[in-house]
């Protein structure tokens, strides 16, 4: 409908367990019409800021991720790049990420998010942001974080489809991570009260969506109705 | 030399990769005149506080440390405690020990010492510090620290010897953990240029030990010479 309508759309993920193309094609399945160029994701983002600065990353993330990195060079590595690596937190190779940061005079930790943790169907999982937490310790430094709810993000997707913040809106159901981050880069954005929603959402400290919605349909609809 | 002199002496440990009498083997074996009892470390400490407070803990620490939480009820568990596990720090130990903590209404987290990280023979290894870090982000908790440089670690030395901290000297190789620990208790702290000192020490902007000695036998001449 959103495409139909002739508005422009980007999706905005904070996925570090696959690929753009693996993402993409898990919606395919489900009916969503998406491609992987309309998906914005913390990997590729990661990539740019690598070549900016010649950065060469020592990988710390998910098996299914890897391909994402694979033209850039990681010879020698100046830096380490930290994501949702699932069973790859082994002891072993956290401590190597950590050698690899505590060897450098001015530790560069870059990290695919800060989640703190998630839910599959087996229980909760600790997220990238914790790992994260656990090296900047050891190596008394901060991680720079990619992804939602980065500013950068957020511009880079604005940037995709030439469209600046005032003229958009962020729909997700994270409180911080897709309303907050979207708001203070001049967006506006709907929270759905689906998936990530608590109830308790609605009275956070911080973060006030500007409005709320039952789930992506009625975000959708209310959207064309005001065109 | 010590104990020849009628001196009282107790030796202050955050090792939590062995029970005390694991320590005290390794110690005799070099020579020392030592035996459990003369020890203050985390485990002992951790199983006081737990007993107190009734409570039963999840355990995430080394095997060779399980032996000292024998008589504890670990059943049901309502806190964490978590030591220098090493090759337990497994993801899957990790999330369990979160889930563990996470269902608790207030999270109680008890942590054996947050050491940065520690140098063994095959290289540098992220110390139960780090990890603790990661658990304290993910359930946004703050554990309580057993172990050096807690004050209350200090006291607990103090007393097993009935002496008031103002007649006791600390000796020890780690500026922060034993001579600001010490210190902040009210002990004098003496601190050995051998082990983890480093030049830098030397200008530490927040602790400044009563003097340096180049090593264990020199502080001990210069006690034994004052009395």
């Amino acid at each position: 409908k959103i495409k139909a309508s002739g508005l422009k759309l980007q999706f905005c993920t904070n996925e570090t367990q696959a690929t753009r193309e693996g993402f993409v094609k898990k919606l395919q399945g489900m009916g969503f019409d998406i491609s992987a160029a309309e998906v914005t994701a913390p990997a590729p983002a990661a990539c740019r800021i690598l070549k900016e600065r010649s950065l060469r990353p020592h990988l710390l993330v998910h098996n299914d991720l890897v391909p994402e990195f694979a033209e850039i060079d990681k010879t020698n590595p100046n830096c380490v790049v930290i994501g949702d690596a699932a069973e790859n937190f082994t002891y072993a190779n956290l401590n190597e990420a950590f050698r690899v940061l505590i060897g450098m005079e001015k530790p560069v930790l870059i990290s695919l998010g800060k989640g703190r943790y998630y839910k599959e169907t087996d229980g909760l999982k600790l997220d990238v942001g914790a790992y994260m937490k656990a090296l900047e310790y050891a190596c008394d430094t901060q991680a720079e974080v990619v992804g939602k709810p980065a500013k950068m993000f957020f511009e880079s997707a604005l940037a995709e489809m030439g469209v600046p913040p005032q003229q958009a809106i962020m729909i997700g159901d994270d409180i911080v991570n897709d309303v907050g981050g979207a708001q203070r880069c001049g967006m506006r954005a709907l929270q759905v009260r689906t998936g990530k929603y608590r109830p308790c959402d609605e009275n956070h400290p911080h973060v006030k969506p500007d409005a709320y919605v039952n789930n992506l349909a009625e975000a959708v609809d209310i959207i064309l109705q005001q065109l």
